[in-house]
């Protein structure tokens, strides 16, 4: 039950001293909170895009710049690390944040280069952060570290909100730094994976401020102005990879609180300061979903209770055995039990997804991102457009107008993302009508080809399905990056968006076919049992044992790992796991889950049970997974679950459709209602008024709802309030 | 088409000398614009409700005051208007603009109470506007204006915006006055409704701040601390009636420009100059609704023309005569054409209310009441609850849970709401019973008796219509009185939304009976075209030939109009005339239009052209009207409107489901189907499937047309970035 903040006032952070990497306790950053007028970050909030900006780091040709003199001449202070190109930001202790990794083939003198770039003030087109070349000034790593005023500008820049003295959580204001706790504090200040994400964001954002060559090379690699250098040195091989280091002692104290314990509940708190937002929104999600679990999963058992035929019926299906004709009677006693179970989860699932959304809001406040400014802030890596000035902020950038996009979404990505929807029905079609004709083919020429060749449209029905799927995930991609999205946010947004839905439709179509098409409940029972065992039982295989096998079979015995490792070892060893794959796969899962239950849980009572003890599971392996079988990823701020709240409540609605539709397949239903006297047409008026009603119901209580709990929107509202006074107080911005 | 605003430099206002009203011609205030650190509007914003103001104007009993000598001792200045209580407010003339009717036994001394109450300044608790007693002092009415400080902080309070020194529009703030256009010159900063309303807005707001004897009644009539001020005094009749008095200028060049040439465009600024944001909304979507009308008209005529069967049969069911099995046949070859014309009317109506949202939107820009800031304002004077400090504003004024007024919401008025529509249907019923009866009983008995008896069940269907009806509006009123809502607006639109919801029920109940139930196809044609002739017939009369009658040959002879009338008389004629009945009947009057033009389009075509007729004639004529024959109305500012958006979008999606039935029900359409092999049970599922495509396109199309035009888009993000960063810069508010 410890969800509180992890209170470790001890930070342990690292310190180099003489070019060797080690751990020490780490002392708050020494630099004063007050504004330093002579901070160079503060001249970040004006217009950065004017190529104006003074004769900058980034001109290495012409060798000794003084900011190289800067940092190459003060080792002392910094033991290793480049010191911060501003004097409030010198601190004691540095703590390493990323690491970069560079290409075999990189020169001395680009690393040189590379550090200067990064350690140079924005004015001059750097990134203002720290780095340290690890053991040898010529080695093939480089750490990097963030210094106060870079954090706190980024802070702001990103609209994250922080506490402030009175106790509120407010919109970080640099300016205004002095009056949230703890400003001066960056371990306490920022979560870890903030200021990690920090790191990124600035090296992601770094453009050339005019044309420069990049020394090291040959002259084939140049920079020109505007261009993205990040982006640029990644294709030039520059740099490899880039991933932000684990705290081993916070790592330990998670993973502690998570599942080594037998904690119902996660320690959210931890979670989000660890590995950030979209995976403590994730796994949030995750918890308050499982224990929404335990209404319908008590409602199921009490029904298979009244009607043991059910329950019977259910093991049948799931140990495959034909389902006879007893099958049809077994469900006579269960018809009212249908309804009731069909019409519960209709509003179970909006409820659930409302109070989701109030618990989501909840939680963001308390995270500090329900007021982000990604709007404000500059555009993603790669947005493109002509530049010019933009008409909100008033900065040099990009500027891509609104409706060719939404032209681009509406001409191109729709009919494109149509087309593949419509490829994966005629696959399905292709496949039944060449098993019919296999069928056909063994019945009149019963050979040894024949039966082989009843396996054929399985065969290709499988190879055609997975080609389809890697195509459409690289369509998928173009077509986002086609679009040209401003933010971060919206590109992942349309990304996950384009492949769930194709992914979703993979998934269900075989389902809704046999539902909607074959019309043969029986079928779709058996289908749905097999489903929700079988596919739970290898997710959980392929996600949790496959990878633990392979890390300690094949990946470990290179990584030994020793306490006295030099610590660049260490780091150098996390580089080694896989990359983090990403939590589309774990949504999907959820997604299909919940399309299971609320789609077709007239069908099969029993599936919340089932769905609630594999996500008790779920929760420990995807914790485990984590923490330790992949490399930490990096993880931006979020307000919430994204295009995925959306998925789940259309899901939710489409499931009032399939449940009125299958109630209506159900026989005894129809016989009942045929005994009472009303033809065919009327029972189906009778279908069509009840999913009216029903929907406007959902839609009734979607909105009654409110979206975000009274506290929240009194604090939003306060905030309004303020904003609209203090425009009036502050003319002419 | 002159739509641009009306530059009437030269505005014509009153001042008075020597107790008599005189036209002169108006000189802007003669106030400096900068701060004035005496004003004591300035003090508005602080806290109001501490009863510990000063010892104010409102303690009457005390006698000759220091505020009292204040404005008796100086008429020369104001000539008979009470002086401003700040001096950067003294004015050489002063607009009178509302007129003030007191009742019969009001005692001068009460009166001169009254002018000191309306006099002295709100920390004092007054309303701090000017007032001048008519010819005589202990005469029956009471003139008001208001001085500039006044207006300007309501301006504020109200969240005006206003146009800034740049051009743009921005939200008014006092502090920040001399950056705003025109802000030393009411008459052009605000608009003569805005004027108006704000003199309202300060009488309806005032509260006693104390216990306090009305004087000049015996002992039995006193105010107690928070009192709300103007409700009592209309409980004990000293106020029989408020209302904004006509600038005779300014309507007769905005009747000049509205309905006297033949304009095709009507004068919007005008008209929200004059009468305010509530008309201005109206006739602004009077206006697109109208035009909008083109392209259904236009495709109806085609449609009729090109199956001239439908022409005829038109032509039949207005005349009245008999429908024949003819009508069957004539049915046939207009089944495409009824399918294009459902089709098209359910995509246009989304289009269209789509359309008119960013119209409405830029609108409300134009007219700067886009960030109308009512949520923080005072709350209406209704409004009750514990007393408490609001947690957004942080003033102290009456608190009412949110939950509480839902809670009221979901368990009485819904419930209530849903028994009065119950009951209309139980009167449809009782009279199709009733008659079938009477029919039953003539034809058994058949004497003269039973023929009377045959109108019996229309007759009390139409009395008990009436009385529901009567009943109904008074339960309204009470609800919505109980949900006690905090703003005004929430107020009106709750109960607007609660009759209208009746209103459209009782106009559509029978045709929904016939369509649905009777499934007579023919039936609902001749209902729906003699409901289209006859109903805008009657209303046009009743809403205008009528009262012209009445105000022509009843009212006019005891107002006899003369040029060199004393003002005082001609201000007291305007109350002559009736009070505006409000836009309830205009709108609903659209709305049931709307209505029979989506929901059975498909029936009959050529509504379209016959309402595009209509309103043409309905503008002019409801020009006509509030111009002309009803007194000046009140009008708050509004950001669109309001209820009737939302109703309007409802039918247009419940017309997709209505269509779709009406379709099915196309005897020919259903005969195709059938020839060509399909079951009634597929068509059925044919047409669940149409109606759900096109609810997900009507969806879709609603989604993807933007609600604010780009530029305004573009503005309010520019506001937002504003207070973000003003937020940051102004800490501690």
């Amino acid at each position: 039950m410890q969800r509180s903040t992890p209170k470790l006032q001890q930070e342990r952070t690292y310190t180099t001293n003489a070019g060797r990497v080690e751990v020490g306790v780490g002392l708050p950053y020494d630099c004063k909170p007050g504004p330093h007028p002579d901070c160079p970050g503060s001249l970040r909030m004006s217009s950065v895009g004017d190529g104006a900006g003074g004769d900058g780091g980034s001109t290495a040709s012409q060798g000794k710049t003084p900011v190289v003199k800067a940092f190459r001449g003060l080792e002392g202070v910094g033991s290793g690390w480049t010191k911060a190109s501003c004097p409030c930001c010198v601190a004691e202790r540095v703590e390493p944040l990323v690491l970069l990794q560079l290409g075999e083939q990189v020169q001395p003198e680009t690393k040189k280069w590379l550090i200067r770039l990064i350690g140079a003030s924005v004015k001059e087109g750097g990134a203002a952060l720290l780095s340290h070349p690890g053991e040898e000034d010529d080695g093939d790593i480089l750490v990097i570290s963030a210094p106060r005023c870079t954090l706190l500008l980024a802070a702001e820049e990103l609209g994250l909100s922080k506490a402030y003295h009175n106790g509120d959580i407010a919109a970080f204001s640099y300016q205004d730094r002095g009056n949230f706790r703890d400003s001066d504090d960056m371990q306490k200040f920022m979560t870890l994976a903030e200021r990690q994400y920090v790191v990124k964001y600035e090296l992601d954002g770094l453009r050339a401020q005019r044309d420069l060559r990049v020394p090291g090379f040959s002259d084939g690699f140049t920079l020109h102005r505007r261009d993205n250098i990040w982006q640029k040195l990644r294709e030039a091989g520059v740099i490899v990879d880039m991933f932000p280091l684990n705290n081993e002692d916070k790592l330990k104290a998670l993973t502690k609180a998570w599942y080594l314990g037998n904690q119902l509940a996660q320690p959210l708190d931890m979670i989000h300061e660890y590995f950030g937002g979209t995976f403590a929104f994730y796994f949030s999600f995750l918890d308050f979903y499982t224990w929404s679990l335990l209404p319908p999963a008590v409602l199921g058992l009490i029904l298979s209770y009244f009607s043991g035929a059910v329950q019977k019926e259910a093991l049948d299906s799931i140990s495959g055995s034909k389902v006879t004709v007893a099958d049809e009677d077994a469900d006579s006693p269960s018809v009212s039990g249908h309804v009731i179970q069909a019409v519960f989860s209709m509003l179970w699932s909006t409820v659930v997804m409302e109070m989701w959304k109030r618990r989501s809001t909840s939680l963001s406040y308390r995270w500090g991102t329900l007021h982000l400014a990604e709007r404000f802030a500059e555009p993603r890596p790669g947005y493109h457009g002509d530049m010019g000035v933009n008409p909100v902020t008033g900065r040099v950038e990009p500027l891509f107008p609104d409706w060719q996009r939404q032209l681009r979404m509406a001409l191109v990505s729709l009919p494109v993302v149509g087309l593949f929807l419509g490829l994966v029905v005629l696959g399905m079609l292709g496949f039944y009508w060449g098993e019919a004709q296999a069928q056909l083919l063994h019945r009149d020429w019963d050979s040894l080809l024949s039966t082989v060749l009843l396996y054929a449209p399985s065969v290709l029905h499988i190879v055609y399905t997975n080609v389809l799927g890697t195509v459409y995930r690289h369509v998928a991609l173009s077509l986002t990056e086609f679009e040209n999205h401003r933010e971060e946010s919206a590109y992942d947004n349309h990304l996950t968006g384009k492949v769930l839905v194709f992914t979703f439709f993979n998934y269900f179509a075989v389902l809704f076919h046999i539902a909607f098409y074959k019309q043969d409940v029986p079928l779709l029972r058996k289908r749905l049992a097999s489903l929700l065992v079988v596919t739970q039982l290898v997710n959980q295989v392929t996600e949790v044992v496959v990878p633990f096998l392979v890390d300690r079979f094949l990946s470990a015995p290179n990584r030994t790992k020793r306490d006295d490792d030099p610590q660049e070892d260490k780091f150098r060893n996390q580089g080694s796991l896989p990359a983090f794959p990403g939590l589309f796969a774990e949504y999907i899962e959820l997604l299909v889950q919940f399309g299971y239950l609320s789609l077709f849980s007239c069908v099969y009572p029993l599936a919340a049970v089932l769905l609630l003890i594999n996500n008790l599971t779920e929760i420990r392996s995807d914790a485990f997974r984590i923490c330790q079988l992949f490399r930490k990823p990096f993880s931006a701020p979020v307000a919430g679950m994204g295009v995925w709240q959306t998925a789940f409540e259309v899901l939710s609605f489409v499931s009032v459709i399939s449940n009125c539709w299958l109630l209506l397949l159900s026989p005894r239903l129809r016989e009942l209602c045929q005994e009472g006297g009303l033809s065919t047409r009327n029972i189906l008026v009778l279908a069509i008024l009840m999913e009216h009603v029903l929907i406007l119901i959902k839609m009734a209580l979607a909105f009654l709802i409110p979206d975000e709990p009274d506290w929240i929107r009194i604090k939003r509202e306060r905030i309004e309030f303020k904003s609209m006074q203090a425009l009036g107080q502050v003319s002419e911005l």
